[in-house]
C-alpha cells in the first residue's frame, strides 16, 4: 500500500516538470517557473559551501513553523549518455527504494507520520527532491536525504518493476496524448544536436533497455555533494542550517569529480521546419511556433529579460497582442498565448500558440499570427505595453514568493541552470531597465523563421482513408 | 607539393561518399552503390579470417595484371560519440600523416611512383582506404597499410593544420551550397535520435574542437585487425593473398575489444515534417521527400529488394512513373527521380525528388508527386513495369562489376553494413523473386507521411525584405 502510494506520488511529482519541455504551455498555464524574483524587499538569503563542496542556500520565512528542505543535483536528462535516455528520471523513481540504514518506505513513512509532504522532479538540467515538514523535523530530513545520496541499494527485484511503472507513465503521458507527441516531435526538430531534443522521460525503446547498472553508474557519477545544492526555506536561521548540514551532509566525502557540463551544441539553424501531427483523437486543433533562442544563462545582457517581456506583450493575458488580434478582433482563435522558457542551462525556446475557432483553418490562423509578429518586429511596442508587461512579469514572480516551496524552487532552478543568487536578486531591476527598443530588437533578431519549428496538431482523417 | 596533392586527393576521395548521406541524389546520378551483385556467373570469391580476427575477401579478376587493395574498418560517423562529430572523417585525413617506419608522404609517393592510384572514404558505417597498383606491388601495399593500422604518429603540428583543411572542406561543400544545407537539415529532422542525423563530415563547431587526443582515442578503439576487412580484387589467387596477409597484417595483435555496434535507435515516427531552406543563391528550386525505411540489413525478407524495385519504378530513368507524369505528360518538372539507400547498417532512407519548371509552384509539384505515389499505392504496378525495373536494377549492378574497384567496394560495403557474402551472391535471385504485390505493399507500408520529411529548396526573398 505504502509502496503503491509512493509510486503514485513520485509519478505525480514529476508530471509538472516533465510536461514542460515536451509541451508548449501558454504563459497563463505555465507551472511555477524558475523565474528570478524580487528579493530586495524579500528574505535575507544566505549562501555558503561546505568543505565537501555542497552548496547551501537558506531562505528565512518565519510566517509559520514550517520548513521546505530541498536537495538539487546539477544533473538532468540533458546530461544523459545518448542511447540511455530516461535514466535521470528513472533514477529519481529509484531513489525511493531505500538504503541499508533506511529500507524502502522508511523515509516516506516518516514524512507521512509527521504530516509532511514530499516530492521529486526531473528536468533537462536538474533533479530535485524535497520535503515540507514542521521545523523540528528538519534534521531528520537532512539525515535521511544525506543517507540516500550515497547509500541507495538497488536489486533487480525493485528496479525492473519500477521500469514498468516508468513505461506506463510514458504511455499515459505521451502515447495517449497527441499534443504531447507533437511536443516531442517539435523538440527533436528544434534541437537537432543538443540533447534538449530528447524527451526528459526518455524514448520508450531506450527506457526498456535501462537496468540496475545504468542507474547505479549514473547515481555514482552525479549524486555527490560537490554536485548538489541544499536549499532550505522556512522558519529557520542560517547558522542553525549550517550546523545541521555539517552534522549530516557534511560527513559525505565527494565520490566523483564533477566535470563541466558541456553538451553538444546546436549548429546554426538554417531551415524553417513544420511538423504536423495528425491523429483521430485530436479534439481541438492548434498551431504553435517555437524558436531557438538564448536562455538567461546564454543571453547577452538584458536580452533574456527582453524575451520575457516580449512573451508578455505578445501572449500574456487578455490585453496581449495575440489575444486582442486573434481572439477579440478577428475572432479566429479561441485562445492564443506566448511563452519563454528562460531558465535553461543551454539555448532554449520561445513559443507562440493558438487554437482556431471551428470554422477557421490553421493556415489562416498561422497567417494571422505571422501578421502580429511582423507588425511587432516592424513597428515595435508602445510605452504603455512595455510598462504593463514589465509590471505583470515582475508581479507574477513576486506572487510566486508567497509559496515557501516555490521560493525555494526559484533558487534551486537558478543555481542548476547557470544563474547565480545575485542574478536572482538583480532580476527585477534588469527587467525594469528593458526598453521598448530592446524588446523590438529581440523580436527582430530571434523570431526568425530559420530558427523556427512550426507545429500543427490536426484531427486525422477517419481510419481507412488512405495517406500517401 | 606532395603534401598538398595528398590533401587534395584525400578531400576528393571523401567527396563521393560524404555527399551521399547529406543529399538526395537521384538514382541516375547515384555514386557507385553498395548494391549486392550478380556473382554466380562472376568471380569465385574466397572469404576467410586470420587468427587475429582480420577478415579477408579475395575476388579474382585476371583481365589485367592489376590489383585493388582495400582495407575496410567497421566504423563510421554513426559510431562517433555525441559532441565529437567529424572525428571518423578527420582521422581518415590524418591516416595520411605517416608512421615511424614510413613517415608522411612515403606511402603515397610509393603508390605514385608505380603509377598507382589511392583513395580513402568515410561514410556513416565504414571507413575505407584503397590502392590500385600493379599486381607485384600488392605485398608492399599490405605492408604499408598494416603499418599504419597501428603505427600512426600524430603531432599537433600536423593535426591542427589538417583540421583547417577539413573545416575548409566543410565550408566548400556545405556552407556554400544551399542544397547541401537542406540535406543536413532533412537528415537531422528524419533521424531524431539515431546518429545518421549528424553529418558525416561533422558539425562545424564540433570539428573546431577536435584534437590529436580525440583522433588517437578513436584510432586505438576502432583501428584493429579484428574490426577490419581486407578486400583484394584482381590478378591474384586466394592462397597467395592469404600468405601475404599473414606475413603483413597477420603480425598485428588485436588492440581493442570490438563491441557490438548498437546505435541509439529511432523512436516510432509519428509526425510529418517539412523543412524549407530559403537562400538567395538558390538557382533552381526543388522539392524532395525522404521516408524512414528499413535497410537491407534491417528489412524483412525481400522487403529491401522491393524498395529497390520501387525506386526504379518510380524514378529510374525515362520510363519511370515520376518522369512520365511530371516531366513528359504534365510538364510540371524539368526532372524527377527516386532512390533507395539500402546499404546501411541501421534504418535508412527512401527518397523522391523533383525540380519544377520555372512557372510551376512547389505546392503544385508536390501535389503531382503525391498523386503519383497515391496511385501506385492504390493500384499497384504492372507486370511490365515490374520486369523492366528488375532488369534495370540487376543490369545496373552487373555493369558496375566491370570496374575492379567497384566490385571490391561492393563486398566491403556489404560486410561493413550488416550483409554477408552470401547476401551479395543471392541478391539477383532475391530481386527476381519480388512480386508486383510486394512492391505495392512496400509502398503502402513505408511511404507513409508519418515517416516522412519533405524538403523545399527555394530562392529567398532579396535581402532587406523582412521575415517574421
Amino acid at each position: 500500500m505504502l509502496k503503491a502510494a509512493m509510486r503514485t506520488l513520485a509519478a505525480a511529482a514529476t508530471a509538472a516538470t516533465l510536461a514542460f519541455p515536451a509541451e508548449a504551455k501558454p504563459v497563463e498555464a505555465k507551472p511555477v517557473e524558475a523565474k528570478p524574483v524580487e528579493t530586495r524587499q524579500g528574505p535575507d538569503i544566505s549562501h555558503f559551501t561546505l568543505a565537501n563542496g555542497l552548496e547551501v542556500v537558506v531562505i528565512p520565512d518565519h510566517r509559520v513553523p514550517v520548513v521546505t528542505h530541498m536537495i538539487w543535483y546539477r544533473v538532468g536528462a540533458a546530461d544523459e549518455q545518448r542511447g540511455k535516455s530516461g535514466i535521470a528520471h528513472f533514477l529519481e523513481h529509484l531513489m525511493f527504494k531505500g538504503t541499508e540504514a533506511n529500507p524502502a518506505g522508511v523515509f516516506s513513512s516518516i514524512v507521512a507520520e509527521v504530516g509532511g509532504q514530499e516530492n521529486a522532479f526531473t528536468s533537462n538540467d536538474y533533479t530535485s527532491y524535497f520535503q515540507r515538514v514542521a521545523r523540528d523535523e528538519l534534521e531528520t530530513m537532512m539525515r535521511l536525504e544525506a543517507d540516500r545520496m550515497t547509500g541507495l541499494q538497488l536489486t533487480d527485484e525493485v528496479v525492473l518493476p519500477e521500469r514498468d511503472v516508468v513505461l506506463e507513465e510514458r504511455r499515459m503521458r505521451t502515447d495517449n496524448d497527441p499534443a504531447a507527441q507533437l511536443g516531442e516531435e517539435m523538440a527533436s526538430s528544434l534541437f537537432r544536436n543538443h540533447p534538449y531534443g530528447v524527451p526528459v522521460i526518455g524514448w520508450e525503446q531506450e527506457i526498456k533497455a535501462l537496468g540496475r547498472q545504468d542507474a547505479l553508474a549514473f547515481y555514482r557519477r552525479f549524486y555527490t555533494p560537490n554536485n548538489a545544492i541544499l536549499v532550505v526555506a522556512g522558519d529557520v536561521a542560517a547558522d542553525e542550517v549550517r550546523t545541521l548540514a555539517e552534522r549530516t551532509y557534511g560527513k559525505i566525502a565527494p565520490r566523483a569529480e564533477v566535470a563541466p557540463r558541456v553538451r553538444p551544441a546546436e549548429p546554426p539553424p538554417r531551415a524553417s521546419r513544420v511538423v504536423t501531427l495528425a491523429d483521430p483523437r485530436v479534439a481541438q486543433p492548434s498551431i504553435q511556433r517555437q524558436y531557438l533562442v538564448p536562455s538567461y544563462s546564454r543571453a547577452a545582457p538584458r536580452e533574456a529579460e527582453a524575451l520575457d517581456v516580449l512573451a508578455h506583450v505578445l501572449g500574456g493575458g487578455q490585453t496581449s497582442r495575440l489575444h486582442r488580434k486573434l481572439v477579440v478582433d478577428r475572432k479566429l482563435a479561441t485562445s492564443a498565448s506566448a511563452w519563454y522558457h528562460g531558465s535553461a542551462y543551454d539555448e532554449t525556446r520561445f513559443g507562440v500558440w493558438a487554437s482556431p475557432r471551428p470554422d477557421v483553418s490553421l493556415d489562416d490562423l498561422e497567417a494571422a499570427i505571422d501578421a502580429v509578429l511582423a507588425d511587432l518586429i516592424e513597428t515595435g511596442i508602445s510605452d504603455d505595453e512595455l510598462v504593463r508587461a514589465k509590471t505583470r512579469l515582475v508581479a507574477e514572480t513576486v506572487y510566486a514568493q508567497d509559496s515557501q516551496t516555490a521560493l525555494a524552487r526559484i533558487y534551486g532552478v537558478a543555481l542548476t541552470t547557470g544563474s547565480s543568487i545575485e542574478d536572482v536578486r538583480a532580476w527585477p531591476d534588469r527587467v525594469k531597465a528593458v526598453s521598448a527598443a530592446e524588446v523590438q530588437a529581440a523580436a527582430r533578431k530571434w523570431l526568425d523563421m530559420r530558427r523556427a519549428v512550426t507545429g500543427r496538431l490536426v484531427k486525422a482523417p477517419p481510419p481507412g482513408e488512405k495517406r500517401s
